[in-house]
């Protein structure tokens, strides 16, 4: 390969080599199903996946005749563990732990996500198994009931979580409104109303054959692969003759975003203060994500970052602290977090605040760049050794990019950012309207003079 | 190889192949440095480890001259990324960020380790900086007194962690006095009180040569390994010369443990009740480790384990819920958890105790038997994909248990358990004293019929 390989959703076979002598094959079956598969020398495992591009974002609010569909898209992710035609919940697991592979799945805002790691020689299993759930789950009404129960106490465990709470608000305090703003898992009430026939009808309308992407990673054959998921599939009673085009991809244009809130804050009586502080960021397909990368790099990811070595390492205000930066289709944030004492986190908020200021103002110097991408190439040639990293990537090239580009094209574009791409990118961050989401024994009035509460964007609301 | 290969702490120069073909090479310096290296064919990166077998544990209590030293080696393990002779806070962290490793510490019970995963290239300099941290760290009186802030926020984060607190508590209560029940970061109070020049004489004391263990595993060469090791501590002043065995090995016996308390509740007004229950395990060398591995398996462990079928498959009581039985050299425990709601609290222990006293009871069938090998084997085959495993096992092996296993050599330990071993094993866990801890909104009564709080070790206290 040179560059970046396009994955047109139209049909095609694609074959080429990537960095470090990986095999990258794609298959779009006539029936609109898409399997991907990266050989790697020597591997003697595999990480398989199964995607729908439907996250939690797809879901609807309540109208006059129907309550919301929020957390419906998890509630489906939760019961296709619990039982198919052939197999029950306990024959699940059992075909995955009786090998001592991993085997789960992830919700998330804009797909879901089947996945099982196993030995290369439980990779037929692997794949009749992940079918199987995929194709002919039952949802039974009673493991509907049961499992409503399991998924209260995991938003119970997840609420009790003062990181996980605050950063659930931060979400809703930037995106305001927009679908990527609420929380993937529901919330107690919303889980507490959805019907089984809605799970159902969100079952069969988006895990058909031109939503299904298969990959995986390390130890397969992708013609072996391409056979034993078109089997299966065909065995479960799914028409693979028919022609169909994949679903198209989401429209990668960014939203206009009206921030939800400047401040959010979640009283509870516990000892440190989370805090959440960002604006917007970046859709997945921006030209500037890879500056976004470097820029995250040098302020915010890192024990040598800016924001470790100020508030951390020089001030001794918090011990975990740093930015992010997530990208979905159509929005994205930038983001800061510490956990720090109530007495002080007026002060962190300033003093983080501060260094994303002085960067914008002062910018970053030719040898910062030259590090951050030593850090981020680095990083990615570490994570590359995990079979599960590739069957991500392979994933998302498919389902947000559209493109693929391995770790040598990776280093080429890093390679291109220059300290004024850094600087402008910031400049436009830093004039945005933040918001900031608090937990923790604390007020608003702490933090009056952070966020700019009255903007020209501030949702009246 | 056959079998395990022991590794006597006298002088001695070992290489043997193991499962996979892999090299390990194990040298005794005559300063009594002990480097073991596992050489793996097609790897890459590498995972290296400086060890000392030191831990909370080792800590010692308030005395009429001294505060106490709890939470000393955390400290100390914090101090050590602060600055040396050579190299400030910042050059150690950009050392590893500006090439993309990975770089940490872990403080436990019994040992401290510093590791880092790097690329091939990249594992001299982290011998380099590695060996300048361990041999030459300043412990600044400044930097002393801003890190005692940052672990002051670190326990404060532990403690808004509700499976975290519960499970301090959990040790505490099965563990009483012996020093293993203690939390391995101390409490605000001790850290509060540590003086500096404590750190120093622990630091003194524990870090010299015949302390050291450096383990790395994955593209790593014995031989200029050793060369490095060797280069970088007599640059740092060390005289190797000197004759010195290295520090003997801990007493393996089981202590008498007297139970600290049958029932510890932590009110706070949270969502879920976090819920321990359990009582003294094995020890790590003990020869029923291997048949612990099998029943935890079988009993707690995986989707397929008996306890998250009955209480969160067929009862929908909990989200998260499993046994555990960790180790150490002369005390171990044997654990269930669950997080559920708060009137769902007596009824989830009673029932996890029922699954016990059932197996105990009843006994495993050789089915279950050979799925748990299944399970055990092949997720150690997954988990010695990552150079990071086989660096612990390396540590572990020469530090706690005194000889090498490999994979191989683990399936033969694990193929000779049989159903009765594990119902034997498995009636001699139920007979001890248990204790309960929960962190929630619940009380006492709640578990009055769970637990029997007055037995013959029980402490009176």
């Amino acid at each position: 390969m040179n560059g970046a390989v396009d994955f047109p959703l139209e049909r095609a076979e694609l074959s080429f080599r990537a960095a470090g002598d990986s095999l990258v094959r794609r298959s779009v079956l006539p029936s609109g199903v898409r399997i991907l598969s990266e050989q790697v020398p020597g591997a003697r495992s595999a990480t398989i996946g199964f995607w729908v591009a439907v996250g939690s974002r797809d879901e609807q609010p309540a109208d006059a005749r129907h309550p919301s569909t929020f957390g419906s898209t998890h509630f489906l992710e939760h019961l296709l563990f619990k039982g198919t035609q052939k197999r029950t919940a306990l024959d699940i697991a059992v075909s995955f732990d009786a090998v001592g592979g991993e085997h789960n799945a992830m919700t998330a805002k804009e797909y879901t996500c089947y996945y099982a790691k196993v030995q290369d020689r439980d990779l037929p299993m692997a794949v009749e198994v992940l079918a199987d759930m995929f194709t002919s789950s039952l949802l039974d009404r009673d493991e509907f009931e049961n499992e409503r129960d399991v998924i209260l106490e995991e938003i119970a465990m997840a609420g009790d979580d003062p990181a996980d709470a605050a950063n659930e608000r931060f979400f809703e305090a930037v995106l305001g409104g927009h679908p990527l703003g609420r929380p993937i898992g529901g919330s107690p009430e919303t889980i507490r109303a959805v019907t089984r026939d809605a799970v159902w009808d969100h079952y069969g309308e988006n895990y058909r054959p031109n939503d299904l992407v298969v990959t995986v990673a390390g130890a397969v054959d992708h013609d072996a692969l391409v056979a034993a998921v078109t089997t299966h599939l065909e065995g479960a009673g799914w028409d693979l003759g028919i022609a169909a085009s994949p679903v198209p991809r989401r429209n990668n244009q960014p939203a206009d975003i009206v921030r939800g809130s400047a401040i959010s804050i979640t009283q509870k009586p516990i000892e440190q203060v989370n805090l959440y502080l960002g604006t917007t960021g970046l859709v997945a397909t921006d030209e500037r994500r890879v500056t976004m990368s470097v820029l995250n790099a040098i302020f915010g990811a890192g024990m040598s970052s800016r924001l470790f070595q100020e508030i951390r390492e020089r001030r001794g205000l918090a011990y975990s602290v740093y930015s992010f930066a997530p990208a979905y289709s159509d929005a994205g944030l930038f983001g800061l977090y510490a956990g720090c004492a109530p007495a002080k986190a007026g002060q962190v908020a300033e003093l983080m605040l501060d260094e994303l200021r002085t960067l914008a103002r002062d910018g970053v110097t030719p040898l910062e760049i030259e590090r951050a991408a030593g850090q981020l190439g680095g990083a990615s040639a570490l994570a590359l050794e995990d079979s599960d990293t590739r069957m991500s990537r392979l994933g998302r090239a498919e389902i947000t990019l559209g493109e693929f580009a391995d770790l040598d094209e990776g280093l080429r574009r890093i390679a291109r950012v220059t300290p004024d791409d850094v600087r402008a990118l910031a400049q436009s961050i830093v004039d945005r309207p933040f918001s900031l989401a608090a937990v923790g024994a604390t007020s608003a009035d702490v933090f009056a003079n952070v966020v700019d509460v009255a903007t020209p964007t501030d949702d009246a609301a």
